[in-house]
């Protein structure tokens, strides 16, 4: 009994652990990704009254199937977890798994069963939904891409605070100059720097949402070369990070291709 | 008399077949091009109540002329189908073609004569004026570059997928945030997260309607934030397509060289 | 006396011809490109009515003065353009140099004060306007770069007709799924095609005014589809145009660079 | 006593000195960024009045220490300067030192505090304000990444010079076109060619407010062939900068190795 009980445990292992099975998804964790997606849906579209209104014993029922499965995956990935080496000894072992981000990440998507039993309040309905949508968190686990990505990003970490800084310095700039020029005529667009900033951003950034723009003639020349000069300063970070990207990618094509040549 | 028929049957198949032609378009297919541009162009008008009142026979007229001409281009297509040694058996062959994306198209294109003749209901109008439209599909016979950016985009799948899916997981989270911020203050636009995904889309892209905006402080540094995020999480599809259609293009102009070497 | 107009003339054509004078721009044409930048900034301010009222003698003056030295300009290079050896025949050089573009060009830039003396109309006067501000092509003589990047642009013209017709296609595609969706809802707005395409033309270069924007839940969702497309669409001409900028440039640089060291 | 002093001199010159210091930020030196950054914050939130009102003794007893630092500071600076070669006579090395362009910066971020002696009127207050948020340019002197980029960027001068001369051109061009197509109809908007150019800036540079846009069929077209013609304009700054910045970044972090390895 007890062996048949521990070859389940390799069994369970390799089928959760992501780096235990090699390249790809095992059907379980195909299985968990679906659920992790399916349930992130749930949790946004319910929000929408239109959407929640009528459903919400549908709406509970899903949650209820969501989180159970969520909650059984952590027992048992709390079970598996000292067949990990790292994990071995089965207090210490196991003590040390519960606190790993990814187990803690796990039972925070677990809370809403729980404090659902609780009884939902309205302050507490608000934070049991966002822990719902944390649950998008989970595909955190099988992405090795996303882990690339990082490394790439720090990686010129100094180029992209230069350029940012710059952006910024830009950006402080052009507010204090449209404070001076439009502070008197605009109060509420332009009274301050910081609500000066505003109108900054967004048309540094090229968005230019039309709730705030310039009205003097002198505002709109300086406007003008802000909008000039943010496309110049855009394109610092968009380099950087492309060229980053661009790296990261072709070194992870390189790794997956090893992979694939030892499986 | 046959002899003659099939003489007939290998000049037109030479004229209608881009591939047998070699590099460049016949002079049938020229004419073709140009029709297929002309009707789209007619449809597309057409739907504006300004351009169509008072000429409704000149529309129906000139509709009727390029519905005839693709339909003769539909027969002699499916006549000279059997010179392809792909589809050289007399019915089998020709079923084959029929059943191909090409001769499919080219059906569809027809088909507004001849539901026309059923007469035109307003339902079926609509479907009719689509079908017209779709016409412009009828180009892609002729292109190599549209089937080479393809070939080009899917080797780059991988990464796009990726960087598709950080810059999805950014929005939704900045929807999160701009619902829990702005929610109560505008229910209208941030009362949902759905809501407030409309938000988050038409900032991250930077395209900005203004329709909707946070008012709050809090608010409105967020959707600053995003806005610079944004910038970041546009660069890396950006960089990689950029790439991917500049290697696509070189591939292609490399190919076309050959092949004009050869003619 | 012959002689010294002899000399005179080869050391006028010295001074006006760019190609004569070799690297940079002679005194001369210092004077004549400073003028063409004052006189075409004169003509734009001018139309603004704030700052015409109560100058139009000043302005009217200072016209005179611009026009005048464009004329002795245009005479000059007349007389000049003889010592070119591709105009080197007092009657047949001397026509085929009118009837060169920079000649016309030259010409057409001295007609204001032509028809001034006629007396300005209100139509020949917008008429004459234009002129005015066509002077700044006047320009387009001095400069190798823009040779230079008309000759970058036309190396790529394959690629770019090829990423130009695939983003116009989107932009038409995604205007028919916006008329057949919105439609009856805003027929103002996206009531025929047509109109559509100026949402779609708007919304797919991130420019975004605000003016039209879908309002039902399925025309934001596309709409958002289609911003999202619209990046991946504008990284196509962008990488291209970047890249036959980027190497028409080092051309130059490396032309220029002969240049400098021959003299 | 004096020889002391003179030790004093040295070691506080090689705190406040970055290039004598070497590679990273002496610990004096980190308190007066942090005072910068601490310093402009406050004077940027200082002109929002809802953060002002009620707390006026607050933000000036803050900023009378953070003025007493920076002349503190500045005193050291100049008593110190003597030790760098380039200052080293008493007083024609430290009449030098002031007048350098860092030493002038030093003082204008002190003034405030001289100013705010004489008691402050309401223009002055402006400017002393201003100041205050000058005191960000302080910066500069720890920085050798904007040196470099400077230098970057002036080594492509003349690219950028030309492709920003044909993005002006084209503004121009467009404005002109909606000026005469649209100017009657929206004389507001239209009704002057730099009227037409705030249109034409904002929509190039793809912010696109919504203040202003053609309501014409002719100015739509128009305005829709501009916002095309701007991505492709946008382009080439965007591209030459792009790689500009990254040469640079390059660059200076081999310069940053090499003196780590010194070091």
């Amino acid at each position: 009994m007890r062996h048949s009980l521990g070859r389940l445990r390799v069994w369970l292992y390799f089928q959760l652990e992501p780096k235990a099975w090699g390249y790809g998804l095992s059907p379980f964790n195909w299985v968990i990704c679906a659920l992790i997606a399916l349930s992130s849906t749930l949790a946004i579209l319910e929000t929408e009254p239109g959407v929640r209104e009528g459903r919400e014993a549908l709406i509970h029922g899903l949650e209820l199937v969501f989180s159970s499965v969520f909650l059984v995956e952590y027992i048992v990935r709390v079970w598996c977890c000292v067949e990990n080496r790292h994990y071995r000894h089965p207090f210490k072992g196991r003590l040390a798994y519960l606190l790993s981000p990814a187990a803690v990440l796990d039972l925070l998507a677990v809370l809403p069963l729980l404090l659902g039993v609780v009884g939902p309040q309205t302050l507490l309905l608000r934070f049991v939904r966002l822990l719902r949508i944390v649950r998008l968190a989970k595909f955190g686990r099988f992405s090795r891409a996303v882990h690339r990505i990082n490394v790439a990003v720090r990686s010129r970490g100094y180029e992209l605070s230069i350029s940012m800084i710059i952006a910024l310095s830009f950006m402080v700039f052009a507010s204090i100059l449209l404070y001076f020029v439009e502070g008197d005529v605009q109060p509420e667009a332009f009274g301050s720097i910081p609500r000066a900033l505003w109108w900054s951003v967004i048309t540094f950034t090229t968005v230019g949402y039309g709730d705030v723009y310039p009205i003097t003639h002198l505002g709109k020349v300086l406007a003008g070369l802000t909008a000039i000069a943010g496309i110049a300063l855009v394109a610092m970070p968009t380099g950087i990070l492309a060229s980053a990207f661009s790296d990261a990618m072709q070194r992870g094509r390189f790794e997956e291709d090893e992979i694939k040549k030892k499986n």
